[in-house]
């Protein structure tokens, strides 16, 4: 790529960027697009919804960036909870470090790498047309000794990066400590899971848990909870409105993850449907409603089939005949769970099995459901699928990386040889097309990770988002940053692996050839950014729902944001600075650019439209550092093959204890800060069942704890008296 | 080696074998050999001294072996701890698997070996004279069909093994519980060491220790003990009596791991010596304590000033001037140690950082003493050592190596070309003297590996030889196996690693090339045995000073079994039976042979010769479980190979699954049974902790637990009582 095409690149992407954000300033004023932008604050009844038409409302004004700039982060903490904090740390600490890097790379290196004798040119009146080969090491001479330059920078920059990263976790440790203490006695810090507990002949499973609790922890000990295999009573629900349910949820598909919940309401909605379209007059758009008189009577046979069926099979289940092996067991203080929690409880360690219970609304319920053979073959599945998913992926891949060579483009495609032989053409497509379409393949990725970590047998839906935002981030690395890097067949690229000695050469050779894709990449980004303001998908369809199905629907879903998604997507980035910090600095001004975009519109979406969906308390973050840990060996790896290659083999050894520094450091951080996001010491937790043990309010808290853990699908009892409220005359007059 | 060699080594050792029995039968009848032959049965009084003399304790007889044999394993148990019995129980899983793997061996490999094509030749006529090669798999023709016995031989030996594996973990874990339950109350069991004790400005040590466990462990903290630095203690010790010392501890220098204990107990003789001398007559034989009379008047005014600078470093370390910030501290009741120890007590990680605390006994005192940074230095010290060890040892097996073949021999000491031509010599020298050597320089490196270990920083003595005996376990199986049958240099032997795909082949052709030399090896190990049960070393020892010295000791010190030599050492010959099972099964009765041996000898050895040091409860199992495992996909590996080299690839192949079933029961075992090896589970503590409720002895075992974990070196008030009682009129008359 020349510095025209560049140019061309980041002219398109700005522009798109400011055309977004004026757009995202204007519609955000519209009162009709609040439930699009500002979804929280409508449902905490924060949004003044103006009435009366104004000028101003037309007109783009920046007054949103103010907004999202101005809180704190105490404020950012009460709203969004410790995970959406560590969220915005990671693009305060990306600032903190590339800012470093920016500066040492454009002001050091760039000038050392543009007047290496290499490929020397002193001749600026050209520039346009030279090739972006010019700022990269490549164009240092070999063996000069000007590349110590380029091995001080290593070393600088690790320092740098190492101090940040221990402040940085350091504060973020005692940010967690600081809201544990000060957080009010919740279900799951009192509550721990119990798994494999043994059969003992005729007593039921809810007997033996009380006998051995009572027994082994008679002080501590509330109450247990035995969970039920309600996969029948769920596929009872939904195969009878397995068609409605589908039509209504497929908007939130996204978040299908678990709720029961979700299925009640959806369940109760659709009872309010009759009634409400008798009330009101209005009718859908394209008649999709119209049957709903005529389906009355029949609807009202079918609802009252299902609850006789569903109160027959909860029946059944209360009766214990559908127990699990495992039980939620409650204790009297923080500390007594964490006893039964660290100590083995049983002789035998395969019974007894202890774990963190995860907040009651957190749990996934359908894994219960699952019989142990059944996990043990989706994860077979999930095995396959992955290797299948990787296959599918680099043949897109490989395909991408075609396009940012014309020529074989036109090899493969000659009907085109014409078109491209526009300049403008030829600019978009190398310069533009390629990193869009890797955008666009990589955005259905999120889901398939979600969807595989919830067949791997996690309890919580954090648990399985975190396991998806690990998939996610090998994923990435592997598949945007190696496949990208390691042009070549599949096999050829995981044979690297099996001669460990040429690793950093050939990622040497292999890294700066693709500097300029991976520079147009960072700044398509920017425009992939502002999609994220303007939420293009979620408003579409907010559009067509409201003038295709013109039905008040008061409950809205607020999102969620899908960390498991947008974490790696924004690790990519500071991967893709620290690799190219030595070999292409040109890099560094555009990452700090995606940083900066990121760091406000970020902040916006978090206050305004997402709404905290479980509180990990900051548990993403661990995986943030090995992430940048990674990175750093990575950047070290190839620094050790770029020396060797150009000759200096002094400094290449020279660097071989900068990785070793590297990993030392991050053993003493693992054992610094990584046990507290596992659990809380004993003086913190003796020190808040002692400031609890006088407040009255948690005799009340005791009684609540006792059912927070009830399978939700066994609690009809509140829907049917919700529906007698006001929602199912039906059934009212049934039961 | 041809089978006349064989058959003459066989004879040689056997010859050995039976002399040395023989040997050891009349030698341990002579009253005055009962401290060397059984010093347990002399301390425990149950040693009838006959006095009158007797024909019959001339002549060899076999009762021994019906006295070794009888015992109960519950017996075993009660005079031999739990790691007695779990060593005696190597030997029973050993002669159970390599009976079934004889059987198989003898009468299905070997006859289809020798029937084989390849070097096909029924001609039994010259037996002598022919190959040990024609024995072994090499013998089978290239993709002959009889190569699929080969392949359900090793599943089924798999099988065979993983069975006895299962049983043997879940019975000697089952032992353990049982142990535990059935043991007195012991102060290891009430006690944690917590170490990185933070400081806090004024307030002392213990100070904070107790505050702090006051605060969060009310009802369960008993007392505490913060370890002091002792090492100037120990060192003026030294420095006054360095010169006798070392005369003195000479000959046990072996265990002279850590006791001050010891150190006392020689001033204290040393005080005795001079009134002794002058009650009885006795001059040294070789005048060697002649001067002591005139010493007589140097030594008392030495020992006085010896005695008041200890005990004026003693009131100084009690001021507390020289505490480390570790602390040893009890508990009212097991679970409630268990919970300190289970649960992080700190916010901060890296204080009050809580581990197990071993036997009082077991306390490896000088470990406290050094400093965080010479810790870290002898680490690397250690390290630099292995190396230089590794490298040592290259280089003597390199040339044990050329023995076995005797051309090179011949070229590299050419004057010795007209001895080995004689037949006998040359059979020596090939089929026993390689061996010979082997043994010999492999029983330097066990008292090595201590020292290395102890220079690690673990706490106590029997981490030391738990961490010894994994060092000795990867020498072994890399220096006696994979050296000898990777020949070549230093270098080319790891590089096997950076080429992983080339393994199986490589050792499916070095290992068979080698099995001629591990038989020899084998059958010489009949004879190390036997000198074990003549306990040679220690015969002459006391031979030499029964006559040199005179003096009549009557403290003599009773040896424990050193595990961390003798485990290796026991289940490297499990290693060669499995390696050469499929490839030269002709090895098998031999190493038959060896464990009958074996379990016989070191069942007499644990009953009447060793004392245990120690009782980690079993512990030692893991190691033995995980070595078998390695064994067993070892055999795996190179049964791929060796299917791939006789081009059978579909063997080949289908032998593949097998490392990863085995892995995958390994992997269920550690589940199953390791976490029993760790702690013991709530439910165990609990129990024990209810039966002693009521127990009036506990208030007793409390009082004295409070002073249990005191270094000993700052305990001198008893030996100066007892120096008063009897020993030193010297310094009574000062105190």
């Amino acid at each position: 790529m020349i510095v025209s095409a560049l140019l061309t690149s980041v002219g398109i992407n700005l522009g798109l960027c400011v055309l977004f954000f004026a757009l995202y300033s204007v519609l955000r004023k519209q009162p009709c697009n609040l439930k699009v932008y500002a979804p929280r604050l409508v449902a905490e009844g924060r949004a003044g919804q103006r009435s009366h038409f104004n000028i101003e409302a037309l007109l783009p004004s920046a007054g949103w960036v103010r907004r999202a700039w101005q809180p704190s982060e105490d404020e950012l903490l009460d709203s969004c909870g410790l995970d959406g904090v560590v969220f915005n740390r990671i693009f305060i600490f990306c600032l903190r470090v590339f800012s470093v890097a920016a500066i040492i790379g454009i002001f050091v290196l760039l000038p050392v790498n543009y007047l290496g004798d290499h490929l020397r040119d002193i001749d600026f009146s050209d520039l346009p047309n030279k090739s972006l080969d010019l700022f990269t090491i490549s164009n240092v001479k070999d063996s000069s000794n000007w590349l110590w330059v380029h091995f001080s920078a290593a070393y600088f920059i690790t320092g740098v990066v190492c101090y940040l990263l221990y402040t940085e976790y350091k504060y973020i440790s005692n940010k967690r400590i600081a809201h544990f203490s000060s957080s009010k006695p919740q279900p799951h810090h009192f509550t721990i899971l119990v798994r494999d507990i043994p059969l003992h002949g005729r007593s039921s499973l809810s007997d033996t848990v009380e006998t051995f609790f009572m027994d082994y922890h008679p002080s501590d000990y509330l109450a247990s909870t035995v969970v039920c295999r309600t996969s029948k009573l769920r596929g009872l629900i939904c195969e009878n409105f397995g068609a409605n349910c589908i039509g209504v949820m497929s908007q939130k598909s996204q978040d299908n993850g678990t709720d029961t919940e979700n299925l009640y309401r959806r369940i109760t909605h659709l009872k309010s449907i009759p009634s409400s379209s008798q009330n009101q007059s209005h009718t859908g758009f394209l008649g999709l409603f119209r049957k709903n008189d005529d389906l009355m009577g029949h609807y009202a046979k079918k609802l009252e089939d299902l609850e006789q069926n569903v109160r027959l099979e909860q029946s059944d289940i209360s009766a214990g005949r559908e127990e699990v092996r495992a039980a939620f067991v409650c204790f009297r203080s923080r500390y007594g769970a964490a006893k039964a929690l660290h100590i083995r409880q049983s002789t035998d360690p395969t019974e007894w099995v202890t774990e963190h219970a995860p907040e009651p609304h957190d749990v996934y319920w359908p894994f219960f459901s699952t019989s142990f053979t059944q996990r043990w073959i989706s994860k077979l599945v999930v095995v396959v699928a992955s290797v299948l998913l990787i296959v599918l992926f680099l043949l897109v891949v490989a395909f991408v990386q075609g396009l940012t060579y014309l020529e074989q483009l036109e090899a493969l495609l000659p009907f085109l040889k014409n078109i491209l032989k526009i300049t403008v053409v030829s600019q978009i497509v190398t310069g533009y097309l390629p990193s869009l379409l890797l955008h666009l393949v990589a955005s259905l990725v999120p889901p398939i990770m979600k969807l595989f970590s919830a067949m791997q047998g996690y309890i919580a839906i954090s648990e399985i988002e975190k396991s998806a935002c690990n998939k996610m981030l090998l994923f990435t690395i592997w598949f945007l940053f190696f496949a990208n890097v390691l042009t070549g067949s599949v096999t050829s690229q995981f044979q690297i692996f099996l001669d460990p000695k040429t690793i950093p050469e050939r990622l040497a050779v292999a890294v700066p050839a693709q500097a300029s894709f991976f520079i147009a990449y960072v700044v398509t980004s920017w425009t992939s950014l502002s999609w994220e303001l303007n939420r293009t998908i979620a408003f579409i369809g907010d559009l067509i729902s409201r003038h295709c199905s013109k039905t008040t629907d008061d409950e809205f879903q607020i999102p969620s944001i899908p960390y498991y998604s947008e974490i790696p997507r924004v690790l990519l980035f500071g991967l893709l600075g620290f690799t190219y910090f030595l070999l292409a600095p040109l890099i560094l001004p555009f990452i700090l650019v995606f940083f900066c975009i990121g760091y406000i519109i970020y902040r916006n979406q978090l206050l305004n439209v997402y709404q905290p969906k479980y509180d990990t308390g900051g548990r993403f973050w661990p995986i943030v550092h090995n992430t940048t840990i990674f990175s750093l060996i990575l950047m070290q790896i190839i620094a050790v093959g770029i020396f060797g290659l150009k000759k200096l083999p002094l400094a290449s050894s020279l660097i071989l204890p900068l990785p070793a520094l590297t990993l030392l450091f991050n053993d003493y951080c693992r054992k610094r800060f990584l046990p507290i996001f596992h659990d809380f010491a004993a003086e913190t937790l003796i020190k808040k069942d002692r400031e609890d043990r006088n407040d009255p309010a948690m005799e009340e808290f005791f009684d609540k704890l006792v059912t927070a853990y009830r399978d939700p699908a066994l609690m009809p009892i509140r829907h049917s008296t919700n529906s007698n409220d006001h929602n199912s005359p039906l059934l009212s007059s049934k039961v």
